[in-house]
């Protein structure tokens, strides 16, 4: 093979496992957009679009154990975890499917002529049409459900978009494969297997967002690459819309009356969530609101037994397990910071898990000194802010930058919206900090973790930035919208109209008629 | 007063009006923008919005003389086109008003808990809410309609955020009139007058989109000074959405069946269309595809013969008249390009319609040299580009930039869907246009003229950069889209729900319930 290689790697060992690729060039890349953009016309068939959307799922889960095999063997993900990830994955694929299939997600709405109107009203017709060719850029953390087969691509896809992937560098053989079987699933329909494809190299996803046929894209990373992206994009002679999803520190609050009732099981269930997919989940809780005094103490207690019992793990490359090690050392040397279980390095290519402390007054004080404990620390460890009271917990949370969710730690009587010392609902203590943390973040939960991200209809995957870039979710039933855009069709005769805004609505689409829900 | 003085001028005379402002310091910038993001909280009472808005609409109606004879006076737009305009503008108030009533701009979503799905999927409520306070940049050619009353500010406070609108320099008189007006409806509602406040300046628009507590903005106007702000918008640490209309060419085409059926119809209607307020619309069409031949011929003689029948006007300002002079004589000295009635200046202060035209041959054979007349020209001036075949149409097409609109001029039979060699509708040469003209624009119209932007539902009033800097309309029900964020609640418990979630639907809002319509 000519060109740059791209090697599998072992994140095990550190050792290449094989060469699975080589860098796209630039012509390359361009080659793989003007194909994808030659594919569009095909991908317009709504019918085609369904049976390839399940053609590719039921294809990739007959494929579950060469893809979970591959995807263990370069991201050390572990196969239950990866056999889940891609029932997630494929689950997408079939939501996705059915989305286009009701078909309200084109918000067909059309306007009666009314020429009593002054001035007269022309009849409009309105839905919404594919932008182009999106490119997604796959996240390290999720080689499938955010990578090649995942959210962004089975939106992408069912909005009627070719999709063209820049492949993350710790599974370019995961994504060679899924995109082999997506592929193979699209000609199989009696589509283009280009209506999708995969570029590897750093370079070719800069060459990706700066090419004038690429008309959106779909991002999962770090906010560093991200931003150079988004600003990338913003700064193309026709900008285009950027969906990145670039970090979330992710703030829970224990609430003092929770941590009385609940403080060991609290404890344990933050360990879980911290250590699932040994802390390399973007809705990781990294900063934790633990109320000062007994019951808190109790909470950290029971975290730190449950730290301490957490097996080392792998993290997805090595260039992580440096930057994790350093980030927690940086962080760890602030005056004031304790270290109850230490994180960092675990064997020769694993880490242990564990968390900071550090008093909420301090940080308060000098908010710029204690900075990077309010940036993300990807891997397994949290930081735990001990405050004095509520109003000390709510400057905490005004220092925070945007999130992808925020977690409350409520009593029983909080949930029940009552407050000793107070029985209007509205301003009880528990719905306040609601509101506090609404501001901040793009998904709330009460006394659950916000690892697990649902793929369900009123699923909201996205926040404030850094959180994400735009206000739309990369998960759930509206991430098909960030693919779209709307035209409207003004005195079009009905035999010019598109099938969809018909009058006989022979597709059978939901719509809204001069105001009012229809079909 | 201190500070650079904001002067109205009569743009009939050139000469200054009054002083009716100073241009905001940077310190004023910044406290117009914290007053209004201290008045967010009183904007999220629905009820109290949903009465200011229609007491907003009231008080403008009821102050119609005044707002007339300043918006005339500074704009020369004459007092029955700023009648109607008001008209329009109150109407949107009132419409916005309606659609918070409604609700289900709110887009609410409830997903039932269900543990037997793996895995099991939590309860997930989800809503939207307002960004917080948003800029708004007044366009020169609506002083009322698209400026500090219009659809950005009206469907910004619908949706609960704060404006700050950057007002227009051709009509500072009317922007501090219906500042006041509105402000004066907020207090008679109970609300604070900061939910809207004014500022004027060049300077003063640039410190407001970089404001850190901006959240939002909206824009109607010219591709550099847009450009600028989305740029600065997008350059912000926290970058913010920046909905922008910029330009648009809003190319028209005439089959040859329809110049043939309705040559001095279509001559004569787009005279109209062309030189309606001056041709200061953001919708006049500005280059027309007309078939060679006699048909054509008499197209452009009914055309000649309205333009020149067609009083000279007065624009915006006298900056704008140099641009027009300057932009038509430009355009006329490039080769093969006739003046059939010259536009250019009219009186002292006027300006006379006219038209250019070219060959399609030639402009396609050189196209980088005929680059400007594929830019909008402000003013009343359209430029014909006659063709010989549909090859030529159809290369002439493909070299436009994105627009508001595109309007096609079609025969009876093309109507019909009925083509004399092709009985198919699909592969007809209408529904042919239709789809490469919706490659190019957010409305396209069939048999009308673009001019004239209905505010309905179905709407759609934007379109491929440059018309918009995203995919939004900012006219139409869905415009209010454009300033809020979804939030999904994760098992909250109903006590603790806004009051737009909790599952009695005191609000009555309408909702999808797993998936399916219900209230």
């Amino acid at each position: 093979m000519a060109g740059t290689p791209v090697w599998s790697v072992d994140p095990r060992t550190g050792k290449q496992r094989e060469r699975v690729a080589v860098e796209a060039t630039p012509r390359e890349v361009d080659q793989a957009v003007r194909a994808a953009h030659a594919a569009r016309g095909a991908l317009a068939d709504r019918a085609a679009r369904i049976a390839f959307l399940r053609a590719a799922a039921d294809l990739l889960d007959a494929s579950v154990t060469a893809v979970v095999e591959t995807a263990d063997a370069e991201t050390a993900l572990g196969a239950g975890r990866l056999t889940g990830e891609l029932g997630r994955t494929t689950y997408q694929l079939r939501a996705v499917a059915d989305a286009v299939e009701d078909g309200s997600y084109l918000d067909v709405r059309i306007d009666r002529a009314d020429p009593a109107l002054a001035p007269p009203r022309p009849e409009l017709r309105r839905y919404k049409v594919p932008l182009g060719v999106v490119a997604v850029y796959a996240a390290s953390n999720f080689p499938l459900a955010f990578s090649v087969p995942g959210g962004d691509t089975a939106s992408a896809l069912g909005a009627g978009c070719p999709v063209v992937v820049k492949a993350h560098p710790d599974h370019p053989a995961t994504s060679e494969l899924c995109a082999s079987l997506l592929r193979r699933a699209a000609e199989a329909t009696g589509l283009p297997a280009d209506v999708v494809s995969v570029v590897q190299g750093f370079d070719a996803g800069l060459e990706l967002v700066r090419h004038p046929l690429v008309t959106a894209a779909g991002f999962t990373g770090s906010v560093r690459g991200g931003r150079a992206l988004f600003d990338a994009a913003a700064a193309r002679p026709v900008p285009i819309p950027f969906h990145g999803e670039l970090g979330s520190l992710n703030p829970v609050v224990v609430t003092p009356a929770a941590a009385a009732e609940r403080a060991e099981e609290i404890g344990t269930g933050l360990a879980g969530s911290v250590t699932l997919g040994v802390g390399q989940f973007c809705v990781k809780p990294g900063l934790v609101l633990v109320p000062e005094g007994a019951d808190g103490d109790a909470l950290v207690g029971a975290l730190v037994k449950a730290l301490g019992e957490t097996e080392p793990g792998v993290l997805l490359d090595h260039r992580m397990r440096e930057n994790f090690i350093a980030g927690v050392r940086e962080r760890a040397a602030l005056p004031g910071v304790t270290a109850p279980v230490t994180p960092g390095p675990g064997g020769a290519h694993t880490v242990a898990a564990g968390c900071l402390t550090v008093a909420a007054r301090g940080l308060l004080a000098e908010p710029e000194a204690y900075g990077t404990l309010l940036e993300e620390c990807f891997g397994p460890v949290t930081v735990l802010v001990r405050y004095a009271d509520q109003g000390e917990a709510a400057a905490v949370l005004a220092l925070l930058p945007g999130n992808l969710t925020a977690t409350l730690q409520l009593s029983a009587a909080e949930c029940a919206g009552a407050a000793p010392e107070d029985t209007t609902p509205e301003s009880a203590p528990a719905a306040r900090l609601i509101g506090e943390v609404t501001r901040l973040a793009g998904r709330v939960v009460v006394n659950g973790w916000p690892t697990g991200v649902a793929v369900a209809p009123a699923q909201h995957h996205g926040g404030p930035y850094p959180a994400s870039t735009s206000t739309s979710t990369s998960v759930g039933g509206t991430a098909i919208e960030r693919w779209l855009r709307p035209v409207a069709y003004q005195s079009v005769p009905d035999p010019l109209l598109p099938p969809e805004l018909r009058e006989a609505n022979p597709l059978g689409l939901p719509r809204l008629v001069t105001g009012t829900p229809a079909s």
